[in-house]
């Protein structure tokens, strides 16, 4: 009967809608400097000289700081938990400010002035002298023999490189047996996949002041707690020293997931004497000079039976990293597990999977983790196949793919369901498939033709057993019986504050209008929380939720006791039988257990234990989750486009997601964040693309004009479709929500356009260019001349 | 080997002394609409009708409200704890705005406005009819017949009258046996004390903006959870719905004690939408528009044996209440019980207290909470027997005051020690009285004329039992060792932040630089407490933080103990023996009781309890301390003074306060805080004094030119001395310090007077005018002719 399933408004709603709410670059801390980064213009080198002398002369300049002016510290930037074994601690190769110039866009130098255009001026005045080396941006090149080595540890710039080999045979003896069976089919391609820019809203902006001898730096920021301590590392100081604030932010989706300009940020108000000293972001700085998906390659051998069962398959993988570590290997090796959980052959599956530096801007974290890319791959690669077999796309994923009881054997994580079959039964319907792929499965010809593709994905809730997963809640008791509900979560959009509230009005039985929800973290008194990565925090986040509201409720229920056995303000008359295992706190009111009678209303309890002259003793519960769950989640897309093969254009006719989520704590947020999703993916699958000049390195189209982030006009409309498994392990029976549905939308678009026009484009995005150069190549078109 | 007792230097002192410190003026919550409001040009009366069509025309007006639109509610105040008993609440007497005007300058409209400009514009617009009634500015006139009432619960203006006897006989059997004793002598005399304002340097100011449903008011308060519930009060909403944020805060003195214009700053951003509205009052409306210490009359009838043995006395206490009641009853019935405990008469004392509202601005809370008239009055009195009776008034104040053993028959307050002997003793040798006193006991001449003069008093700390007390704290262990405190005691520049700090480094047993304050409270996190006020915070707040700190010491304990027993990062080997028992926190490690050795750092235990793989479990404390003790505090002043009779002017030689605080957490803070108080004396005794014009009831003198605040030019030299006696129920020794030094100066720089001229000043300030029409009536000078 409780609120957790209910299409709640969200809490925010009115505040974002009106523009009360506030973000970071609305709030002033007394006159604050102005921040700004000088970024190389070169890709690849070493900062010879800076002569900033004209540039100190500018009116309004403060201070002026240079890559020789930053302690020799090298730090991490990743918004991982910290781990206390030093092998698995994130590489440390970020400075605040660079001498080894390692992209076109690294940091060189900052001013702080009392005004932007006093530091634009500034910027502009600095004279920096480079010793450059050969660029290069692709991994083919980095890892050519005679590319510079951009890292120390990084020989070959190979950041990181592991293999695995899964199923019941080995690899020789599988190699050997599918060379022998004619009825094995062998397919060999390479999907490549390009980098894109997460495109939140708000760029990336921070403010630092001291307070005492204590940093507090308000950013914009997905993971508080790891920014502080990134923020200490950088600097060499006790944690303690500084304090963190996240206010509303407006997106992040990932790249506000790794430490960005906060240290740099509080490292400049340091160099001030502690003025409270701002640092934002330019779009152009966000694209060139944060963090991207990682462009990456998948190269499959894959041996299947003519009736479609994959026998072996191999995979290799390298993801281009950019320029520096960031969240490491660990986004690769996340793609490259896709590879063995999704489908498993009959033989053995075996991968090797690569990470590697590039002169490009570093690749991060970004909604699905690596997943994007190997779905887009994976399913590619099974559309390619079922088109090569005549095999309804459907069917082969049916007979491959994870079913319920599959247990990864690296990391134990378990199918508690079979989401994956329940979504594609559940989209077949609704989508019609078997009527639209038999319709659309003959040679077209003409100018507009037709095709429905699809794709589909597991992603794991949360990072464990990889990584530490912890979280904690606090709760307290109002007088009027309120429910105060602190988490170390983080809101970044996503509706974390709402369904944290649903959960907490079900977990502590009140009515929902008496839950308020603290939205802001604050390092200093929020409970402890990794943040908002991993779509963790309805699944860990969640978990510490619903313990603390246990311990909140044993509170509440003894102190109500205490008052029946004693007298209170509101009732003179004792109940000296009502101990505390005799009471049950059910929506907001006490009741005697026994006979449902409400004894006491929740407003009494606080109200008493905060002003009672007999024993004040102020409700609060503050409790910690360690987890070691995880739990798959699921999902299928649908896709019908139609092409016109002369403009090289595709229109998205129809396009359906369908997850299995769990149970949805709000269907109506879930139905949103799949809308989000469901709109990156179309993006990645068909406009945008982080291009690079392969000469300079620099980035060409750095801007919101030049970089295709699909419009409303571009966006069909988005249908969504859920599969409620209630998951064991969920704390309301939830799991991963968050990432997921931005995994699943470019491989199904892509296998319709194949299905379509029979040409599969291996090389993302199917933009018009794209389109063009690949039906020239498969004669659909003619080339036009260079006259034309 | 602590540093509770040692000179640490504030931990907020770069911060404020560099102006990095961001006070509620200094922080911008976006673009932030501006509040005035508008003040009534009568002192008693009705608003008939307010015409705000020309003043809406004003360019950048956004909302006018008037009278007429605000919630008929009633609220009270004062910064009270709430009680849940109906019969001890606070008198509610206020609206947001007032139809029925009380005094001149109260509030009858607003206007919220772009800026300053358009909205003082706007002010000057609003047109008002009033229908007047005769002013009253004095109890007397408020209690002759005739006189409007100003509120219904109120006949004959008396706000509350009570009384009192105590001593080992009746009034009627003492009174029987003084008129039959020869030797005992009969005084009878008035003492009238001036209203004077805190004058802290910043004005009150708030802001306020809506959060969801929720208000959010950023306030200068010393009390911050009593303004959430008295916020809340005023609109009719859930507490729960309002939050409270107070930032470092530039003095408050009791003023901030009170809850102001916070519930008017709320409904006005309520009535804009809940944009953000900013309401910071002027120096003046601070003077004529906030509170003030009561002017007070002090009518006392004593019967004194020659030898100085006070047998018989009575008391009539008449407190000017203003305009609302504010802290009602309670200043005055303070007052009143310094009577009693101050001195102890042989036979019997009697005490009828009144407080009586007048169309002056109302009184309220203010450093000594009726103490200041109370003394000054009884010391004026006892010094007037002794210069009568040629007494030492040292050797009187011996004979008759309260001695350790000494409890309150109505409060149960005890004396644990002898501090006022001990006081007195001291100071009688610092100030090296009986020398002085013997030479200037003498009739002097001329023009230039000296004396001394002493007065003493008795303060208790917090206040138990009359009301409520009640505070918590939390303490969390970060990654590298250090504690956050979190406090929900609020520093108001007195210094509680740093010996809190103190505090908390010797209760948990880390170094002090290892302890982290937050200093700013706000109430949907901090722990809950009270505020700043009777002098409560160190012991009071300080019994929450002991006990805090052993519940957090016990858990670090448990977790260094699971540490030992499993292994942890730092040390797989495990030492299974070393249960929690067997292991203590000392100066931030863990050591192994038996050996002494050092078996964990603090910081080992702050990290693997963060981010062990094994077992998270966050480290934090919070505790409340329901407290039911309550200690009485002393100290004396001794003055040496010379006057110019026909400069009519004093200037103070010596000046020396003696206090018994207890043990002294900071002796350089605590000597800080006594220095402010002495000049807040000294400032009460010779130039502070609101003066309103009879017929308007309006305030002369709101403004710093006219108010005549003491400067750093009219300071003497202040000296400080103490007498430690451990307090036994303090938490660390501790009691009152806060209010106390701001009590006796005043009347030893009048007794002092009267020394030097034979003159006792019976009507405060000693102000020029003042001694001039004092030495015109004692003969000392001539009376100017009016030609003159």
């Amino acid at each position: 009967m409780g609120v957790v399933g209910k299409e709640e408004k969200r809490v925010d709603a009115y505040d974002k809608v009106t523009g009360r709410a506030k973000y970071t670059g609305d709030i002033f801390h007394g006159k604050m400097l102005c921040a700004k980064v000088l970024h190389s213009t070169i890709a690849n080198g070493v900062v010879k000289k800076i002569d900033i002398s004209e540039a100190e002369q500018i009116p309004g300049v403060v201070k002026i700081v240079t890559c020789f002016d930053v302690p020799d510290i090298c730090f991490s930037t990743a918004g991982h938990p910290w781990s206390t074994e030093a092998a698995h601690q994130d590489i440390a190769n970020r400075k605040l400010l660079n001498k080894r110039v390692r992209y076109y866009g690294d940091d060189v130098a900052a001013v702080v002035a009392e005004d932007n255009v006093a530091a634009e001026r500034a910027l502009r005045k600095i004279k920096v002298e480079y010793e450059e080396y050969p660029v290069f941006v692709t991994t083919d090149q980095a890892m050519a023999d005679g590319a510079t080595q951009l890292h120390e540890a990084a020989p070959g710039n190979v950041l990181k490189q592991h293999s695995y080999t899964v199923g019941p045979e080995s690899v020789e003896q599988a190699e050997k047996e599918v060379s022998q069976d004619k009825d094995i089919v062998y397919f060999e391609d390479t999907y490549t996949l390009q980098g894109v820019q997460h495109s939140h809203i708000e760029p990336a902006v921070s403010y630092a002041y001291k307070d005492g001898n204590r940093f507090v730096v308000v950013s914009s920021t997905q993971i508080p707690f790891i920014v502080r301590r990134v923020v200490a590392q950088a600097m060499d100081i006790d944690w303690s020293l500084v304090k963190i604030v996240k206010p509303y932010i407006g997106g992040g989706f990932g790249n506000k997931q790794d430490v960005l300009y906060e240290p740099l940020n509080a490292f400049l108000c340091e160099c001030v004497g502690g003025r409270c000293v701002k640092l934002e972001l330019t779009r152009e700085e966000v694209f060139f000079s944060t963090r991207c998906r990682h462009p990456e390659s998948y190269h499959f051998k894959t041996w299947v039976r003519k009736d479609g069962r994959l026998v072996l398959r191999k995979l290799e993988l390298v993801a281009n990293q950019g320029a520096y570590a960031s969240h490491g290997h660990a986004i690769a090796a996340n793609g490259g597990n896709e590879f063995k959980q999704l489908y498993q052959s009959e033989k053995c599956d075996t991968a090797v999977i690569k990470t590697v530096y590039t002169n490009c801007a570093p690749g991060g974290a970004m909604r699905g983790y690596g997943i994007p890319q190997a779905v887009s791959a994976l399913e590619s690669h099974a559309d390619d196949i079922c088109h090569k077999l005549n095999l309804d796309p459907l069917e082969f994923r049916k007979k491959n793919c994870m079913r319920k009881g599959y247990v990864d054997p690296g990391t134990g994580i378990r199918a508690y369901s079979d989401g994956l079959y329940d979504c594609m039964e559940k989209g077949r319907i609704l989508f019609d498939w078997d009527k639209k792929w038999k319709e659309y499965n003959k040679p077209q010809t003409g100018d507009i033709r037709h095709g429905v593709g699809m794709a589909i994905f597991a992603y794991k809730t949360g990072v464990y057993p990889i990584s530490l997963e912890t979280a904690a809640c606090k709760m307290t008791l109002t007088e009027d019986g309120g429910v105060l509900l602190a988490m170390g979560a983080t809101e970044i959009g996503q509706g974390a504050d709402t369904v944290f509230s649903q959960m907490a009005a079900d977990a502590v039985s009140v009515p929902l209008e008496k839950v308020h929800i603290i939205s802001q973290q604050d390092t200093d008194v929020s409970p402890f929380d990794t943040g908002a990565y991993a779509s963790r925090q309805t699944y860990v986040s969640g978990m510490a939720l619903k313990k603390t509201a246990k311990v909140f409720r044993q509170k509440i229920l003894e102190y109500a006791s205490d008052m029946l056995q004693h007298g209170h303000a509101g009732n003179k008359a004792t109940r000296v039988d009502l101990f505390a295992d005799k009471l049950d706190l059910v929506d907001g009111n006490i009741i005697e257990k026994v006979s449902g009678n409400v004894v006491l209303t929740l407003a009494q309890v606080g109200m008493e234990s905060t002003y009672s002259l007999r024993n004040t003793n102020h409700i609060v519960a503050e409790e910690t989750i360690h987890c070691t769950d995880n739990s798959f989640a699921f999902g299928a897309c649908f896709a019908e486009v139609t092409v016109d093969i002369p403009l090289c254009k595709i229109k998205i006719d129809r396009i359906i997601n369908v997850h299995d989520s769990g149970k949805l704590i709000n269907p109506k947020l879930a139905a949103a964040q799949v809308h989000g999703g469901m709109s990156m993916g179309i993006g990645y699958g068909v406009s945008e693309e982080m291009q690079y000049d392969p000469k300079t390195g620099r980035l060409l189209n750095d801007n919101l004009l030049d970089y295709k982030l699909p419009t409303t006009l571009d966006m069909p409309e988005l249908e969504t479709a859920f599969v409620e498994n209630e998951d064991p392990t969920g704390p309301f029976g939830n799991k991963a929500l968050g990432e997921p549905p931005a995994i699943p939308c470019a491989p199904a678009i892509r296998n319709a356009v194949l299905q379509a026009t029979g040409v599969g484009v291996n090389d993302m995005p199917l933009s018009p260019q794209k389109l063009y150069d690949e039906f020239v190549k498969a004669g659909l078109i003619a080339a036009e001349s260079e006259e034309a």
